[in-house]
């Protein structure tokens, strides 16, 4: 790189030895060959096929400035973990590529690099390679994470028939009010929420869990999956569009954390909200009519959270959304955009 | 995505036409599911290595803000192929994460594509995922790159042995020259540059060339090898450091080309910048003295530039750097950092 060679000069911390103190430690595969050379050399074993997602975070649209660099971290990792476990995959191995301010402090790569040794200790995943940048802009993290499946049983985003059963995993909406109450902490009063509440909700905005218990309950049974990243209501239009079906949801249906329902209980015009904003990074999956029996009893021995919240339509691939009372919900969007 | 909802109403272009209209033309490979999916599916044959790599472009770091954006999005790519062919790997499929500003336009996109395209049609890669996202921030590129090598063949950073020869493809110092100019075109008067000159130059800033036809004789006759990113001086220097060796540039043979040479003859003290500046993308390999000439042969064979510059030597992992009168120079920087 050419550009700024002149105020290469008197930083404390050089690029190498960012690498070499907070990353290199999390390069735990030997196919990172230690993170001192540009590229990481993989085999992949016979009968597995490579899964390979990507996610961008950016300070100030995906979190916010003041968030901890643990946070950011995990967070970071945690969505495109996500997107692994929609597929059926199980995480592999990672490159990062950090586009920074020039005087991010040493505590701010310790933070970070902390937030990704959890999940890493959680999930089995490494670091492999990436990049370090110097920007002038706000704080840009991009993840590029690799999975593997077994050779053809990966599972996409297409294949939803009609008639199959719609589950999600944990609860949703429970971002969007955590990241309301970090901008707007007085709501916490109107929606009559405990400071544990409040932690719960903020915690589910700042480190999203990537629900990789999943992983063979999602390759095993579902014929279709997605992570609602943009919204409960647009993610599953788009995995029904994709599977040329419709989708109905009842709001009476999806899963709400008890801090949620307090909130609901107060402001029920928040359930649009709860429903569209997304940023949950739970796993909507299609299953079969026929095997939803024997997968409700898996998940249930597994421990863990899903919920049927709807199914998958014939005719046409519009998505209908039905509250409480039965009647069809008209909302004002269906999730996220960014443009 | 939960934060920038209430924006994201009025906009010409939607996220989901960005990829359908500019992107879903590049992914030609089945792997990429149309990119209508969150995540590509790859299967790797038998025999063969992944090497993943990973680079960020970051406007006014990496390019200027005037840039066409077909060599923005030829540059993003060409700079991890390079990594790549330093590895001795055929670039295979890539992702794509952009992080652009909320009001770019459709002709951006439309230029930034076919940049990308020029560079598949030329090497094979195809894109196969990504993420697109609006940031408030300068125009950030992120590629990671996937390439393949027979198994156990990759050529990596470290591996040079004391007495290899040095070589470097193309030519050194031209993209630092294009830089300059373009912040100071009356430069090109005093260093007595034709037009052509000077878009010669520029366009090795702006469109470096991935060397891609080098692959095969890199993973055939090198024992390590480092594309030149951040200076001939310092990237020689890392090669030579993970190889625990060091290593002696002679200023007299390192390849510059003719409209350098103008520049050079004006002003000699560019020398140290041409070989300390980096963003060249050329590619440094080591060579044991008795293939030398083998492969020496086969390259101009080939027809690729390919000029030996300086050898490894043992004892310490110091880098020397000999001038054209055979005495030392003494740099006051090795290459670029960003920090």
């Amino acid at each position: 790189m050419v550009d700024d060679v002149e105020r290469a000069g008197g930083k404390k911390l050089g690029e190498f030895d960012i690498i070499a103190r907070y990353f290199a430690p999390l390069a735990t595969d030997k196919a990172a060959l230690g993170l001192r050379d540009d590229a990481a050399v993989l085999l992949i074993s016979e009968g597995y096929e490579l899964v390979a997602t990507c996610d961008t975070l950016v300070e100030g649209v995906h979190f916010l400035p003041g968030d901890p660099p643990d946070s950011i971290g995990y967070k970071a990792l945690s969505v495109n973990l996500s997107d692994l476990t929609a597929k059926g995959a199980r995480g592999y191995a990672y490159l990062l590529s950090l586009a920074v301010p020039r005087d991010t402090s040493p505590a701010w790569f310790e933070g970070f690099a902390s937030g990704l040794r959890t999940l890493q200790e959680e999930t089995g995943i490494a670091l492999v390679g990436g990049d370090t940048t110097a920007s002038p802009g706000p704080l840009t993290v991009t993840i590029t994470a690799l999975g593997l499946v077994t050779h053809g049983h990966a599972v996409l985003r297409h294949g939803a028939k009609a008639n199959d059963r719609l589950y999600v995993s944990g609860t949703i909406g429970d971002a969007y009010l955590g990241l309301r109450l970090l901008k707007e902490p007085e709501l916490a009063r109107s929606w009559n929420l405990s400071a544990e509440d409040v932690d719960f909700l903020v915690g589910r905005y700042r480190r999203p869990q990537p629900r990789t218990g999943l992983v063979l309950l999602i390759r095993n049974f579902a014929q279709a999956a997605i992570d609602v990243s943009d919204g409960l209501v647009l993610d599953t239009e788009k995995l029904a569009k994709v599977s040329h079906a419709g989708a109905v949801i009842e709001t009476s249906r999806v899963p709400f954390s008890p801090a949620a329902q307090k909130a609901l209980t107060r402001a029920p015009e928040l359930l649009e909200d709860l429903i569209t904003a997304g940023d949950d990074y739970e796993i909507v999956a299609a299953v079969p009519e026929t095997s939803a029996a024997d997968f409700e009893v898996e998940a249930k021995a597994k421990g863990t959270s899903l919920t049927m919240f709807g199914r998958i339509e014939g005719g046409g691939d519009k998505i209908r959304v039905i509250g409480p009372d039965g009647a069809p919900v008209t909302l004002a969007r269906k999730g996220f955009s960014h443009f």
